[in-house]
């Protein structure tokens, strides 16, 4: 349902045209500096209208936080947040209601509810993501202040335009150690870090823009310095938690970690992940990392990385033969504003749930070390 | 942690070399015949030791029902069900008392819990696997007879020999809606449906058998028969449960459904899935199936596919250079019993936690539409 | 944490003297009309100001529901509702920075979080409990239409002022079968039944009150037309959830079902509920209630009935031997605006807090129910 | 349902009459010491048939740990444990073919699942509570490693024989303050600390036992060491998850805690508990304890003590009027073994349910606190 998390929650509300959208966080530390300017900047980066290249839908989306802190710090108590919801524009809609968008939500929302909401994506618009960028952040923050734990997303792959993203790819595994959100701002809207690729990326986007089409794409995200120990065996394992997270973003179609899919047509010997020690740690660390810093679902120190596949947005402005609600054969074109391709805002989302994940799971191993050390004693 | 689903629950036990491995299965609707004769076939199938492609540890593991029955009915309280360990030898594994396996658990383990099982994987064994099996049986006996829903997995890679899964690959998407758990039995012990590459996976396996090495490949599923409206947007969508439950399994790199990480190349006008009308259902369907029976989270009546992502197993009996525990270099070569490819053994698994998904989808979509119907009474 | 509920679940946030405080109720049953005028009824019984007997401080407490309904009728999405918090006075809490407050949150709050709002009450304060009867209010309004189930609550003692709640006296279970809130509000503020204990009672609060003392007292609370079968052994007996729902509430101290305390000294041979048939509803009832609607954990179709203890209010106004924060003994007086009795007020809380609690216990036998039937269909 | 806790999860199984009952328990640290001689005692003092005041029914009942240690130490992974159903007689409970025992589980197990265990009490038995009493005393011993964590129950009721337990009676508090499980065994059976009441009480049950009827009581219990800080508001506040875990016991009636109900008597001036400094803890601590060692749903470091109210054994064997399944009149003499008390033999299962809700408070304010001193590093 609506609420992610087991020590750090997060509840999210909001459609695409109600009167805000929002989400209460529930379990962030107490003590913590927070003001809106930590949230904003996400917010900022995941909204549309940002280029041509996305939505001219135009909306400033600032957040408000109702409750939770005060004087500027976390009180440990539930963080409300609100986005108001600013350019209603239902009218564009007003097609759908005689067909359902093909591969978008409209026909099953009817099918699990009865009703859906009659203008826009209602509960499966991507604005209803707002409330995991608001509570990422916070996620990140705290992160940051207890580890040095960095998450950078970006946009990997546009179509059939490809970054080598293979763990035995030295520069790809080079970039992985380096790159900032600064970095990934300063590649323009489509958020690539492959000079050339991402001229080519531009090029696709806008072909399909031109014509009235969308296309996908990957993000890849990578997490720095996240400690050994994270992730909660047998069923709650940290890949099996980043999973769920990023398959519960719209327009998803899978998930890899590490080596990935690739990783099944190597051989043991090859794939595994040698250790070596390591002086400056004073510890273990592997050779390689075809494990994407995670081994038996618990992290191992290395560098966390994974894609997540990002469909073609299911609504295009082209016609489409389709049917009615009702069983008639028709024509559909929205006329509704709509992203060329939803994958380079997917960025900072991506960040976002990836940063719900290793903040819960944080939490998690710290009350049970933290105890065992007192046991031990 | 140990427990998965909010209504129908399982909670598992046990690592490789303990008194017994379990679990209890809480939430079993009552009134449903149920022996050991029900959950016993897919334990066989999981087990090791079936043929020579497999590891030779041979146990015979044989379920035995706790409670939650009587005279062989369910009686809707929790069914606690247990395997007994018969086949401990711990000492095959003496040599990983110096060395953290690479690409194992071990070095993680001692990480999260400052100790680890001292012989075998502990925890993050295959052998975990048996109570989620036995969980899963179970709801596929619901599962069936509430809408004779079918869940059928098979192997559809293993390294770089590769069956078409393409969803626009006609005979694919003609297989997913025919094949049977006897059709994949029949393959032999490979269970992959296509007869040339099944021949070519097993002399692959078997070169890296015989090589003392290991490879990995992926397991596709269907899901037939399941009804509109499963799966619980935002955070619980289908596809997410699905995803977090096969990214929990051991070994697992990847997830996809539908169209997958290929969806990503087509433009919005080609992957689109546009509405028909079906007499015979006197309801909406798709016409193409990229969406892999899910849209905006929910499930959309048409086949659920989807695949899994296995890497090739860690442990391996030729030598690799590694590191011990207290960071001395050194050559380790597990002595223990080793899969060559575990990724024919996971297809039962893969099954069972297909179907713990969704049998919670559907009790939860019960609830929620047998009160609406109530409501507008 | 701030969530409750597994199916019918309600996340809240909000101090008192945050923006705003307001909660989010996620699996709330599509096709249910709903407005803010089902809800702002039980805010506005609840909201302080109401009479001399509570609290001058004057809030309109209005309720904005924020999403989840469209055209006035719910969607099943996560409905947001908030209510501003209006009449900030900061300023009269200042006494209370040198001070623990004796008996209320401030000293806990500070070593659970390391600090504490500056002013009032923060989490603690009764104002958290807003976001719970706006989202009791539409669980009742679910419960009324699906099975016309009823929940009212009344005052039965204040200080050492009772009514007879002994499940032998005839009237009291009379009264329990047709006292409605229509007739609880007609009682005055004070909102006991009891024409000459309540009475009493006014006079008595109003001593405490002009005493600048409080006093404390206990809130009863029937269930009428719940039907069999609601509540889920074993941890989650209906009458554990409805315990933890009622000492989840600020002040409270204890807990009591039927027959209660008092039923510990009746031999079984008295305490049993003897079996009858009733021709109407053709099948078994009981002949007397000191069950209280309750057996074995699950509602079995009596009137559902229980009392809940309310402590003086821990802020006073009269002068208080006491120590600071750092250890050094003094004398506080509260000055901001306090309640001399909270239980009056406390009525429609505890409704609300039963509403969530059958409403998730009965969806949660609706999953199962439901399946059941398909099961041996 | 049959998982309780957060951090600390229990899961249990079993009935009255099928092959076991058991539990796994999840989130126990690791590194502790533990064998069958830790949990066994707790056990014992449960098990029945250990005086002629309880039912002859003779079980050894004795626990086996399936996993989760090895070498007498905790993994850190679940923990499965059984103990044996030997003592099978489902013919004594023939009768109970024909009708529903009074204010017994039988007739709404039906209402809820459509068929209930023919033999017994189905897992409405308080065999039920055997997986509660073997995690709990898992709880308890790690609770005593990391802060001297004692918890103490023993019965202060029987009928209308009361202890006086109210919080200014000095004795009762200095009682608090020393007893310990092994003063409680040494009172006899009956566990009651009066000298003079325990004998009372002791020919109550006696008489109720020879006239085969059965007589209810109070179980009182007291917790101390507790460090402040436990509990999570709002609604998991510390008394909330006591009330929730002491009302999921079998035949329990009521909760209350600190000056409970009585307390509602006493004005804000008496019941406040002012605070004073101590030195030796270096910090505030409070004169009085009417707040039971909660404040604002927080422990406060002060003794938590509580009662919860047990109502007479339903099953009798004299005879009772009633009716059967069908709707028939006739009288049913129970002719099983039974219990004329349970309340002495709750001691063990409250301290049990006890330890339970304290631990996994603790582990959550860990995880709070350790992460909001690295923040603030």
């Amino acid at each position: 349902m609506s609420t992610f998390g087991t020590l750090f929650k997060v509840t999210t509300y909001g459609e695409s045209h109600c009167k805000s959208v929002g989400c209460i966080v529930d379990g962030c530390p107490p003590g913590l500096e927070l003001t809106e300017a930590d949230i904003q900047p996400q917010l900022t980066r995941r909204r549309p209208g940002q280029s041509k290249l996305s939505t001219p839908r135009n909306e400033s989306d600032l957040v408000e936080i109702q409750s939770g802190t005060e004087n500027g710090v976390t009180l440990g108590s539930p963080i409300g947040m609100l986005v108001k919801n600013k350019d209603h524009r239902p009218g564009d809609y007003s097609e759908t209601d005689l067909y359902p968008r093909p591969s978008h939500a409209d026909w099953t929302y009817i099918q699990k509810y009865g009703s859906k909401s009659s203008s826009g994506g209602g509960r499966s618009s991507a604005r209803e993501t707002i409330g995991r960028v608001a509570a990422g952040a916070i996620a990140e923050k705290v992160l940051f202040k207890v580890n040095k734990i960095e998450i950078v997303a970006f946009v990997s792959s546009i179509g059939k335009i490809k970054m080598n993203t293979d763990p035995d790819n030295k520069e790809f595994i080079e970039l992985l150690n380096n790159i900032s959100r600064d970095d990934v701002d300063s590649y323009g809207p489509i958020r690539c870090p492959d000079e050339i690729k991402r001229e080519e990326m531009v090029k696709l986007i806008e072909h399909y823009r031109d014509s009235k089409d969308s296309i996908g794409g990957v993000v890849t995200c990578v997490i720095r310095n996240c400690p050994p120990g994270l992730g909660e065996p047998c069923f709650d394992k940290l890949e099996a938690k980043l999973a769920h997270a990023m398959l519960s973003l719209p327009a998803t179609k899978g998930f890899e970690f590490g080596s990935g899919f690739k990783g099944t047509e190597l051989p043991g010997s090859k794939h595994n992940d040698a250790f070596i020690f390591d002086e400056n740690l004073n510890r273990l660390k592997t050779k390689s990392n075809n494990s994407g810093g995670i081994q038996g679902g618990i992290s191992n120190g290395e560098n966390i990385y994974f894609s997540v596949a990002f469909k073609s947005a299911a609504t295009i402005s082209q016609e489409q033969e389709t049917y009615t609600y009702d069983g008639k054969p028709g024509v559909l074109a929205a006329r509704g504003r709509h992203d060329p391709s939803v994958t380079p805002r997917a960025v900072p989302i991506v960040e976002s749930m990836a940063a719900l994940v290793i903040m819960d799971a944080y939490l998690q191993q710290q009350a049970r070390n933290s105890t065992r050390l007192l046991i031990n004693n």
